[in-house]
């Protein structure tokens, strides 16, 4: 029995290559003597994927330090203490935490949340639906003031945040266009979710489908991607729009960035891009916490999950994300005696 | 004795010509006769030269509709009234309109402006500090929340609307870098203006010189250029930066406009671009006016016209305003008989 980790070894430039950028290395799980007081060992059930992890890699200036060579890759995880030398953590607690890519992880206590599942979600919805992707969609979306009869667009529309950002819109009233990228997501994202209109953006004749569905122009959007989309949005701009800038997924695989060339359309439209970070929104989180709980128990925000198996795949995991495969939240399971839900 | 006017008669791509663009021409003035009840004759003094007059030109989607051809070309201009058939003007008064580029205007009295001005001021003032110029950099930079201490950028900072938006910002008690085209410019924002810094665009190490001005990065951006500058603001954003987005003077006459590539900082810095129009404060003009009135009377903002004379010099004026050869409000001399004070 050994712990196994995901170390980050290459700084990439552009597209990161899985077996370069990360090396996996097994170490002594450690055991009750190696703690200190305060700290806990959990064993790690699921890690959360997420885009943000790209530019985590680039040593540039950021809202957090750029991971180091050789750092135990970082990522939300959850999983079970199961040794504990703080009082205010028990063996079996279910907790959550940026644990890293590890099988176990040893924690002195300090912003891990325990989570307790109420009837009809998993521990995994934590890391999703109920977590920071859940999260980000309420700040983004309902900070952007979204209007009933107003029109609200979201890219990246089947991925964890983009799906429910938009179904909040629907809950506020808009009329919701969702952009996904294959005709299952849009399928999904419509006839499940009750987006109103779901455009593919890899269909040929897809800017000429968004402005015939945008003929009152666009109040709000919800941008999860950047680049040529968000162009494209910055020319169907409504008076006074909004743009919740929340990732821009197109281009953190680029060398070069491509421009976003229709700006000017700001001016004309008084209209304002907002980027915003989720931790910026903390002392917030239960109303946000409770809202979304709500709105799940009375089936009005619905979510998916994407699972992969084993934590030795989450690089190829991570890559998987880049490319869209996923349809919901993206999730390593990484305990091999944890069955996925849901 | 004939009206002179200066018809748009060709819509310009990329840079515009002025002998292309503009046509003159001489029509009879109008007569007492001519003249509907309500109606007004104004012999136009000094005709506005603005940026935003290329945009009107195109033929696209914005917060006016596109200059018509063979419209007189749009403008603001302040005059005397001649003739009067409405009660609320008389034979004297001094008036501020969007005008045209005419010599004598005829006006029914609607969204027409009676300037008395003050000891101190001239009537050309009210295109410039006190007009919409002044009252943009006023909107712009307060709705940004400048505080005192913080970092101020401003681009076009020569300009009529820069120089004030950077006045106004060392009023609040900010750090004010100002970017210009000339090193008489720069040596005007610095030496009588009272920016703290004065940057040079056209220097060959400016890259490097406005790194080095800004140490702490910058929190509130007051763009009038768009394009590189603007591209590089967003390099340098300190958390919760405010981009008061007025102009994009440096794109207007491109075929192409030049794409911005740094714009997902905003998301990491949490900050935002936002495009604001003056006409959308009217209701708080009269606040503005007099917070600028004071400031003006207490010599804490200076201004600098850049006249030219004769209204058929204008379309070449207006190709100067693009070259920046302009320091101040750029302002065409129509009256033969007045001279510009100040």
């Amino acid at each position: 029995m050994s712990n196994t980790q995901v170390l980050f070894v290459k700084r990439p430039i552009g597209l990161f290559n899985p077996r370069e950028t990360f090396k996996i290395v097994k170490t002594p799980i450690p055991t009750r003597e190696d703690l200190k007081n305060e700290e806990i060992l959990v064993k790690i059930r699921y890690l959360s994927l997420d885009p943000a992890m790209r530019p985590w890699m680039n040593d540039t200036r950021s809202y957090m330090k750029p991971l180091g060579i050789n750092d135990i890759m970082r990522g939300n995880a959850i999983g079970e203490v199961i040794i504990s030398k703080n009082p205010q953590f028990k063996v079996g607690d279910i907790v959550l935490s940026a644990f890293g890519w590890q099988k176990y992880a040893v924690s002195n206590g300090k912003d891990v949340v325990k989570i307790n599942p109420f009837p009809g979600v998993s521990i995994s919805d934590y890391l999703g639906v109920l977590g920071l992707t859940g999260l980000t969609a309420y700040f983004g979306l309902f900070d952007s003031k979204v209007k009933a009869g107003e029109t609200v667009v979201v890219s990246g529309a089947a991925g964890a945040t983009g799906s429910v950002a938009g179904q909040l819109a629907k809950i506020k009233g808009a009329t919701v266009i969702g952009i996904a990228g294959s005709k299952s997501k849009c399928d999904w994202i419509k006839n499940e979710l009750g987006f109103d209109i779901a455009l593919n953006y890899r269909d040929p004749d897809f800017v000429g489908q968004f402005q015939k569905a945008t003929p009152n122009y666009i109040d709000v959007y919800f941008d999860n991607v950047g680049g040529e989309i968000l162009d494209l949005c910055l020319s169907r701009l409504a008076k006074n729009a909004r743009i919740a800038f929340c990732g821009a997924i197109s281009q953190y695989n680029e060398k070069k960035i491509k421009g976003i060339s229709n700006y000017p359309a700001l001016i004309s439209n008084t209209a304002r891009i907002e980027g915003f970070l989720i931790f910026d929104y903390q002392s917030r989180f239960p109303e946000a916490i409770r809202d979304i709980s709500k709105w799940l128990k009375e089936g009005k925000i619905k979510r998916r999950e994407y699972i992969i198996n084993g934590l030795e795949n989450a690089p190829e995991g991570l890559l998987k994300l880049f490319k869209g495969e996923n349809t919901g939240k993206f999730l390593v399971n990484v305990g091999d005696d944890v069955k996925a839900k849901l």
